[in-house]
């Protein structure tokens, strides 16, 4: 028999790609938790799809859940996890509430009031590759954002090696699909806007920011990021621009400090020097790829990195973290 | 009577959108020149287009044109540009053949002969922008690249203002949409694996990065270069990632750098401070719109800089490069 | 001195088309007039568009303006009509408001209370290549539907030729990019829905459909429509499939109606027998394209009909039909 | 240990699908069959796909592949299916090759000669639907066309149900995403020419024709087709127009049919009367969605159909088909 687990916010984008995943997971049977009104959409006659309960924490014990996902806006994660927590459940958030470690921090980028600091101060942030040890004894685990995800898989292995001139600054440069903006109505991501398009926004001034300075840890001068809107339903692609340290010779220098990092890691995979992967290498999968080029004669070197955002950027990670949590293997239902 | 101008490579994407262009031109006219057989597509009943004769010396005498586009590979330009010249023609041309300069240049990144080293040397490089005085009297104009036309537009007024901290080099993020690969059968470029994906090429090592460095003044050391494909028919965007010199304290003086500079031309506009053009902004135009972001505390800049690359990148700005020449007035037929 | 006409609506797609079309017109200055809000965007320093007046009788008398075209909904549309007519403008309406003649029609297929009747009433349908004559004297012209305009452009003239067996009826399979559901935030037009989907809704229950039986002649019984959505933002497509009466032995013979019926029409094109246009063929352009396919053996035939949707399909119509109102030519500013 | 069966053509689309529903097969194993040069895309360090052979008889003896699919042109095809099968494997063919029934038929629909007569005649055309009994025990199974796959799906229950007013003929309006001509440099699939487009091709002379009436028993006089392509890279929509015979008095008369027909089916999904699918319903599966209306006053219907065509039109249905002639559970793989 699977372990229920429910889900909040299903049919966003997020939501639904974990009820995608959860729906083949060996170990996990996903529940569908109905917090705010969900839209109908045509389905087949007899269809049926997973189990639906009001979502309380009377549903969590009722239902027995192990763990909960909150795919919703930090709103109304902060005004949720308590009590689903409080039922017994472990919580996976995957919106940006418990991501910022202070309420200062929250509060400059979020813009508004943090109502759980008890909550912010206990949660674990769950970027399995580098937060590994802390999964599974943490009753709230904050899932990671899309960008701060492939950028500190990029980065940090190169900034543990010593192996940037951080005084030359590390440039992130970072394009998403639209579902990153999540499922709703808006004029900025319809259809005829976005077509046929390219747009920056948040430039120097994005939320994800923070994170990776927190994890990574650089200084905010040192890392320059800007997101753009690639007109695409899924995927993200960084592109990240530094300056080799004096140790660093050949392309194969770098190749090796990745291979080194994550040769124990499945969901992280490096390219041959020169090589670099596509969007659509880690299409609907939890993979991150990493490749890169490097010139020897000044040292210049491209990390070119990507996620699909629904996959290692939200859903498939938030199962990875389950996986760990609940002491199912880490792959389970992700391959 | 409009004076008559030859296009050559008129069923290209650069060749047909000169027709475009040409064909509500005040005072030029548009000759198609065959060259290779055109592929035919369905024309309603009645249907003329401009007229078409053979691509040779002869047609361009007895057309009497004026100017004949060469909207052709390197190689067929450096077969046909002298045999046009010759013929009394001046010659704008939209390939890569003429802009480097020397034959090592070419040679090193076109990885071919250069047969025309002449010509080369003679070769007007025309970014009107930087280049004005020097287009009215040259036989031979070298249409600038897509890519190099945004970055150069976006870069050397920083240089020329010694704005920039070149110490820590400049990042120059491009992305580009698929036409800009030319009208041709070819798997890399084809619908299905273009859609829902976004790739990089050329990384560090595109042959525009030349263009750039030329026009500029920036060494091959302090300029990074990545090339990227929309799932975009047309539009450029550019990335720029620098850190200002210290006199530079706050957006408003990387704004009056540009405005200063731009104040007299018709193509280039400016952003107000923290607001930034997105692809559409300059589609089907011959604009190069420029935007900025600047954190004054770290002296941290991006600059956002987008061109139709049919258009600024490559038609526009040879209709452009022809009233220069001809002796229009500079936005005829571009407005 | 051109002649001021007032646009509301002015930030919809339709409207900014108006705007667009205008703003090259030789003989008509577009004067936007504000309703509601519109949504600021980006701007070059020292960009100037259109002048901006107030939407109200007021500005119409004080500016001159001689017509004034509404791009909004029938609701907006009933509202501001009789205050524009009374102060002395003429008023093209490209909302469903003033199209099917009689209240109970409107209230049938639009779902909701006509305030208006009197002008419903009044309204001349402007499809100018079947009601020409009534344009220039009426105060109120009311702009077809862009479904309708494709299909009574391909199907009147068969109908009128008695050269469909109308016994087994006529199907109409339309499809429209996603700028025909007008700009506004909606789940069902955001991006990440529509790229990669294509869907059918109002099956054989459009509101556009009553527009094709009044103008064709045809019964309802007779007409089976479908509206699709196209994962693209400008552009219909109509596929006609009719059995053919007997005295239609080839192609040629509906080559040769559609010749003869639009011999002297500027905006109508026909295709060779066997040739048919695409999409593209007719972007950003007021031409409807006609092409069609002929089995002599069993009678069936199948016509291919392209608009732009914002062209012939909106904005561009409501300009023809500006010109036939105010004595422009017919093709100024659309070609 | 599961079966090994071989792929020729795996670096093609359906081929390409067919490598990912085996890798996850529980009872079947890919084997490439390397026919012709695959082109080589990066890959990460330590990628290892499914085993490698040379595509001959030798291959198919040596690893004692059970079956072997057929992703090729109906050339190669033609060319490879007799040694495969006189090597002892069971041939899954997914080209038009051996769909057609007679020699006469395929040079008719193909125009160009047929080379295997023999193994024409003997080929079990496999709709598994319509057509299950002969699966087993066939050596030849000829997998169907995508367009006529979800075609029959739609029509033939009907006209077995004598459902149809024949007289007036049913209408199937077809659109197809770009997938389904194959993956190769060709300019008509290339992305600017595709991308905001919408284009119609093979009106009433489409190749798959024949297939439909072979297995609908519908007349050519009374089938009229049109192909069209999106600008999307997966999915079919048929748009199926027909006058009911007198006996249907409701939509849920033709429901019923659907749903009798298919109670056991585990890849058609009949939707309630007044609903259709849209192509993403069926996105990466091997499911054949079913909807429709109905116009209970004229007996007007229409039916839309969806099915991925590299999916249930291609290499979900192979393996279906798979599923049968080896005898594991049918939807092995598939769900």
């Amino acid at each position: 028999m699977r372990t229920p687990v429910g889900i909040v916010g299903f049919s966003g984008y997020s939501g639904a790609e974990l009820v995608s995943i959860l729906s083949h997971h060996p170990s996990a049977e996903p529940v569908l938790l109905e917090h705010r009104e969900a839209d109908a959409q045509p389905r087949p006659i007899g269809y049926t799809g997973p189990r639906r309960m009001p979502c309380s924490p009377e549903s969590v014990h009722t239902a027995g859940l192990a763990a909960v996902f909150l795919a919703t806006s930090p709103e109304v994660s902060m005004d949720l996890a308590l009590g689903i927590l409080e039922a017994g459940a472990k919580v996976i958030d995957l919106s940006g509430a418990f991501r910022l470690g202070t309420v200062e921090n929250y509060e400059r980028w979020y813009k508004e009031k943090h109502t759980q600091p008890g909550l912010l101060a206990e949660a674990a942030y769950a970027l399995p590759e580098f937060c590994r040890t802390r999964i599974p004894s943490a009753r709230l685990l904050s899932n990671p954002g899309c960008y701060p995800t492939a950028a500190n898989l990029a980065i940090k292995p190169l900034i543990d090696a010593e192996a940037v001139d951080r005084a030359a600054g590390i440039v992130c440069d970072g394009k998403s699909g639209v579902s990153g903006a999540g499922r709703k109505a808006s004029l900025k991501t319809s259809f005829s806007e976005v077509t046929e398009n390219f747009s920056a926004y948040s430039i120097l001034n994005h939320r994800h920011v923070p994170e990776v300075l927190r994890t990574s840890g650089l200084e905010e001068a040192e890392f320059s990021f800007t997101a753009q809107l690639i007109p695409i339903d899924r995927g993200i692609m960084e592109t990240v621009y530094f300056r080799a340290s004096r140790d660093i010779k050949s392309a194969g220098d770098l190749v090796e400090i990745y291979q080194s990092r994550y040769k124990d890691e499945p969901f992280v995979r490096i390219y041959p020097a020169g090589q670099v992967p596509d969007v659509r290498a880690v299409a609907r999968t939890n993979f991150c790829d990493i490749g890169l080029h490097f010139d020897s004669a000044s040292g210049r070197a491209v990390v070119v990195t990507v996620i699909d955002n629904l996959g290692k950027g939200a859903a498939g990670q938030a199962v990875q973290n389950m996986n760990l949590a609940l002491g199912f293997p880490e792959t389970a239902g992700l391959q």
